[in-house]
């Protein structure tokens, strides 16, 4: 398709979601090494002279008041020179649009408006080189995506431990053997990198997004998918679906759309986004043979690929682990394969009795993603569907298979996660984890929840929010989230709000419970701020202050209620924190004076005791 | 006060929700021992002639369409009779009520009515004597109340055992050292409460209540907490909301309201009340004596337990481990004491200087309860309300005072549950429940939550619902829940059904966890529901059906959408359960017919194959 032939309609810069949460400030940390590095952060103000909290910030610039958007103008291209700094790319002229792309038939014309790329050619590595950060790390090289990655890792920690170290204080955690670090340096980044452990998914066509990385020795990451199967939606409602998703906290959005208008609904997207974009190719090659699995060629999606690889897309799940020695394996489950790859995949296996091409081809798409630094996320195509179906063979058959070719991707240079289930009872989690971590060689573990019991349709964010909490503890390196619609239908906004805040949560308390250095930061002050009834800074420090501020405004919607020193959960008479408070000072005001042992202090609070009491002391202060 | 200046104000039996949940059938299983032991289960029917689901049913009379339902007359008396029968209680005049007991002053008059008792009269052990479940455990005696509880515990148990038994599969799970059995006889559950490791709260002025049983070698139960603090509710609202709370499966209800007329709400929901309920009676007690501490005394508590063993409360939290030597230790807590109770306490030992009336009073306790079968929830009164003071020296102090305490009330035959935390973050959980079981010789753990993290005001539902889920797994016996608005609010109806399906998540995932043997059993019907496209069968075996089928309505409400082979999620095309049961018939007509290895299916695969192909076939029919 020509050019001319495409309609552009200018979208409006208004349909994105833009500004600050509360009280947050958009700072920038420059970097030491490369002056041109500036990684976002959200600084939360507080009240009271207590000092801000700085928080990690997917939310690119759409969260920074100083930035004019306009989403048919794309993100400014934060990586293109360091990029095109290293010398070993070429800008090329690409592969020609095809109809087909967009899931049109010959002579039907697009509904949606192209993104203007202005020109703006693919790049690719120069004469087929390897341009993948892990050819960097291995070589040595520590590049500008690292030490930005370092930067956004450690947050606050430096600071924060010097203080805590002063004080005795380590932090503490049962990291099941990661490498939990004090202080995470470039160097570490690129070490990680180069052992395999974590990867950066940052395709060199997707200049726009600001560098993350993905592995057990770093924060727990979340992904969000969006993208739509039945109605075709418009191209700002895509894009801002992905800057809905981000604003909460994703830490990468996979576009999983099927329907029309594929390729150039996810231009828009790739085009202002901030945080690394997942796609799951075949989806698309199989729109391309009109839905006919058995149509589907290597060509069609070796084609796709490259497609998708001048795009800009980071990552990419390939269900080559679905061999046909599996597939009977299957059979006898209660819930077969829920993957739509892995049935698709299956289907083609069966109908050609052949091993699939994403397997017989493994090597030839690493060849290709080595040359835009694509990164693979090896789908399980054979995860369980139920609680009866985990830890099953054919899940674990698979699983080795994955291993396989993650050796295979990584003599390529190529980077690799290992994608985890599904639904899997508590008690089989650890398994899966420990078996990940065997046959994987520690490569990041990426897992769809898992959830913990078949039967809360319409909850599934909560059935797999707490088995996503435990393996993210356990060692799983991001968290793909599940919102409340799973099973059901499609997220609406709000749903995507509730599936990120709920994998943010646990994503934060496997941090927590892994024992990474700053993550108790957030905690430890939002605590201080509810103990000191500073309730504007407790909505503040929340993941959600809109909610909960209109929570606690249900019952008390006073402004003078804000600085009030009880809620109408227990009312005046009876919050705890109030009576402690005063517990707490007299208790205090006897230590701090004597500097006594316990059974002093006793003796010493009997004394005390009298006094208060002969001051007429009242627990309840009129407020 | 008399009876005449009470106001009796009739209460319309609407104002309750009534009618059973969907395609749902009350069942009534005998007793064998006691023939009129009458257990009722909650029946799922299913479409396509699959067996319908039996499932733990909470919701009393209230979901039997045969019932009339009156909240004036209260509920059947179904214990009464084998109360009596055991010859040990008499019935006496009772205490005579008092103004403050509803925290009037002179002169107040009531602005609820009174439920109307008809002339009935409390009932204690005859001349002090011991009434409790565990006097007759120990005594050797099976009860009604335990025949009632082993058929309620096995549900399909039996029949599904056999089934599986039959195929060689044995139920797997991780119990931690947990002693679950395949078959609850009333045996076992008369060895579990003589050994003090479950306990039947069961008060023999609850006679309403049908008998239930918190032990770690049971199913996990869920609390919800009721009542309130602010605004004075009205009686029938109040009982609504029990109403509501059971009917999404609460397993007991505690009343935790602080405000007036607390003495003629508690009544009407006791005797509405088909599951056990909770107190904390120095909530009455702070009332009667204006809100001032200090002035708490022993005499006036004791009025208080008196007055509520009267009127039939099931178990009390009782905060006598909080000792004078305990409160130096939270002086550095981020968050002091967070327990309303322990705060009350801790005001009053500090006032005092002496320790408090509930801990040199205990014994005195004891003796009151064993008259009418009042079971103990030692309250955690110091527990951590922030990651920062999880698993403290505060806390463990006075964890260990309650495994004292505890010992003590055993030597009086009186049931004994304990209280946990909190705010635990994942790798500190499980300490708490060892410490639980070591420091408290087995008796049944009780906690809220514990949350993972404080970092999400208004989705506390979710941080709590996570550790709730680990420590139920790790034997934590009944969850206390926690709603959307902890920490901003009261719960309203919405919240109080959310708060309650997500605590019967975390408890389902535990029990599946720990292998409870029938748990398993609705997880797989749900699943095979899904896989069959039996939308509405999905929806019914669902713990919140009106959800699942509005979520799914919300993008394909048609009838004719509820048998079709996909949803709105992928739509027809990628539908990956209709491509898999696609090619589970493609393998598995292959394998039935063989009977042959792997490696032979796959050579006959490639025949099949052939033939698929052949006969042109196409992954996607039209719907």
């Amino acid at each position: 398709m020509s050019r001319a032939a495409e309609t552009i309609i200018p979208i409006s810069p208004e349909t994105v979601t833009t500004g600050p949460l509360p009280a947050s400030d958009k700072i920038y940390v420059r970097g030491e090494r490369f002056p041109d590095v500036a990684v976002p952060m959200r600084e939360i103000r507080l009240s009271g002279g207590e000092p801000s909290v700085r928080v990690y910030d997917t939310s690119g610039l759409y969260t920074d008041p100083e930035q004019e958007i306009d989403i048919t103008q794309g993100l400014p291209e934060l990586r293109r020179d360091w990029i095109l700094a290293r010398g070993d790319v070429e800008a090329y002229e690409g592969r020609a649009r095809k109809p087909e792309d967009d899931g049109l038939k010959p002579g039907e014309r697009l509904t949606v408006p192209v993104f203007d790329r202005a020109g703006r050619m693919p790049l690719r590595g120069k004469d087929g080189a390897n341009v993948t950060q892990l050819e960097y790390a291995r070589r040595g090289i520590v590049t500008p995506e690292m030490e930005y990655i370092a930067i956004r890792e450690n947050l606050g920690r430096e600071a924060l431990l010097r203080e805590r170290a002063a004080k005795g204080i380590r932090p503490d955690g049962e990291s099941f053997g990661a490498s939990i670090q004090d202080f995470i340096t470039p160097e570490f980044v690129r070490d990680e990198v180069a052992r395999g452990r974590a990867i950066i998914p940052a395709n060199i066509n997707h200049t726009e997004s600001e560098p993350m990385i993905i592995g057990r020795n770093f924060l727990v990451k979340i992904n969000a998918n969006i993208g739509n199967s039945a109605v075709t939606s418009s191209a700002a409602e895509e894009v801002d679906k992905m800057v809905w998703a981000i604003r909460w906290g994703t830490d990468t959005v996979m576009d999983l759309s099927t329907g029309r208008h594929i390729h150039t609904i996810r231009e828009w997207i790739i085009r202002n986004s901030p945080v690394p974009i997942g796609t799951v190719p075949i989806y698309q090659a199989l729109e391309k043979v009109g839905g006919v699995a058995e149509e589907l060629t290597w060509d069609v999606y070796r084609d796709t690929l490259i497609e998708q690889c001048e795009q800009g897309v980071d990552y990419f799940t390939v269900h080559a682990g679905v061999r046909l020695a599996h597939i009977p394996l299957t059979v006898d489950r209660v819930t077969g394969i829920v993957s739509r790859g892995g049935s698709i995949m299956a289907k083609w296996c069966l109908a050609h009795h052949k091993e699939s091409f994403l397997y017989t081809h493994f090597e030839d798409i690493c060849e290709i993603m080595a040359q835009y630094d694509v990164s693979f996320s090896l789908g399980d195509g054979l995860r369980p569907g139920s609680i009866a179906d985990a830890n099953d063979a054919s899940q674990f058959a698979e699983l080795e298979t994955l291993g396989e070719l993650g050796r295979v991707a990584d003599r390529y240079n190529v980077q690799v996660m290992i994608e985890g289930p599904g639904h899997v009872p508590m008690h089989k989690i650890k398994e899966n984890m420990e078996k990940q971590l065997k046959e994987c060689n520690e490569a990041p573990f990426y897992t769809l929840g898992p959830l913990t019991t078949d039967i809360a349709p319409g909850y599934d964010h909560i059935t797999s929010g707490i088995g996503a909490a435990m393996i993210g503890w356990y060692g799983t390196a991001m968290l793909c989230y599940v919102t409340p619609k799973e099973h059901l239908g499609l997220p609406d906004r709000d749903d995507v709000k509730v599936g990120v805040v709920t994998y943010k949560i646990a994503a934060h308390a496997a941090d927590l419970a892994k024992g990474h250095p700053a993550a108790q930061e957030r905690d430890d002050a939002l605590s201080k701020a509810r103990f000191e009834f500073r309730w504007r800074d407790q909505f503040n420090l929340s993941l959600d202050p809109a909610t909960a501020e209109q929570f606690h405004d249900q019952t008390l919607p006073a402004e003078g209620a804000k600085v009030a020193h009880f809620c109408s959960m227990c009312g005046p008479k009876f919050c705890s924190m109030r009576i402690s408070q005063e517990v707490r000072d007299e208790a205090r005001a006897q230590n701090n004076v004597t500097g006594l042992s316990t059974d002093e202090i006793k003796a010493g609070l009997a004394e005390k005791s009298k006094e208060f009491r002969e001051q007429g002391s009242e627990i309840y202060k009129e407020v």
